[in-house]
């Protein structure tokens, strides 16, 4: 179509720079907001404006926060003692869905990767260090189960280790309610080593 | 979670407003935009306050523009006396894909719906009119192949074929580069019957 309409083409380029929109869905979002949702269309831009403004991240665990210490760290109901490790913030609402945690966090924001020249000192390492400095007595690494994610957990391990801290690991294994002819063979193969007695 | 950030919450919320989006994609779309395209997030927010701002309706056909007249309607190549009326705004990208239109298009804004109350009343055929006494000779009506899409097509019919207006409709059939196996029975009908002569 020759005859465009300037600012509905700026929408439509504008939401497909949103994780899994094409061209089509941002049209069909487009129609939605300008045609039954316009209040909604509102309320997204002054929220994305509210965020932009207000979120910044965790001087303490770089997890996003709107205040200097994000709710976790300053909350008196968390064990500040127990430290899970993540790569990223959105990592941890992932982990909070785990009724059992309830530590803290430290976002590493990436890591390690030789292959793109990530190592230690690109990582922030020293604030993980001051944090472990202030009473930390265990760290479960969270990284990804990727070959970096693994390289990352066992220089955590080297790193800590030596100063008396427990490092511990996420388990692999099947997923719960996981049909098994959808788990793949590397997953199995953990699943089958880490295997445990029934009478435990 | 009981540790919240209402500027995150919000704007997963408002995400949620965007037809196909749940919770979880929502989530991923908040943290892409906070941790890896802020600028993204503000292009959106820009972008949807001046599709808000700048979009009305095309005071002849209905369509969204930022005009009193659409760029369709305003078009000096487009074969104004040739007529394609469709349901809704976001029809009208589908049909301009068709390289073969060179019509205009006129917005009914919705369909005839007895069990929902939508009477002829409700719709703008008034505004139908007058375009039609504009100099149309011919009407395709490409209204949504359901019951309701094929009573307003056959309401349509009924007002202007007096008036000496060739009314058409859009075939139905299998879809090009369809496999049967995966048409209706409904389609397979209507494609039987209507079926065509190799030799013309």
């Amino acid at each position: 179509m020759s005859e465009r309409i300037p600012a509905l083409d700026a929408l439509t380029e504008a939401l497909q720079r949103l994780p899994g929109v094409g061209p089509k869905s941002a049209r069909r979002m487009v129609y939605h907001l300008l045609e039954r949702d316009r209040e909604g269309a509102q309320a997204l831009a002054r929220a994305l404006d509210g965020a932009l403004e207000r979120i910044g991240h965790c001087r303490r665990c770089n997890n996003l926060s709107e205040s200097e210490l994000c709710p976790i760290c300053a909350s008196d109901h968390r064990d500040q003692s127990f430290l899970c490790v993540v790569e990223s913030p959105s990592d941890i609402p992932a982990v909070e869905q785990a009724a059992s945690f309830n530590g803290t966090y430290y976002v590493l924001m990436g890591r390690l990767s030789p292959l793109d020249g990530i190592g230690p000192e690109d990582l922030p390492f020293a604030g993980l260090d001051r944090r472990i400095a202030e009473g930390v007595t265990e760290v479960v690494v969270a990284t990804n189960a990727t070959v970096e994610g693994e390289a990352t957990a066992h220089y955590i391990y080297d790193r800590l280790q030596p100063r008396g801290i427990r490092v511990t690991r996420l388990a692999h294994g099947v997923p719960l309610g996981g049909e098994l002819e959808f788990v793949d063979g590397s997953t199995l193969d953990q699943a089958l080593q880490r295997r445990y007695s029934l009478e435990d």
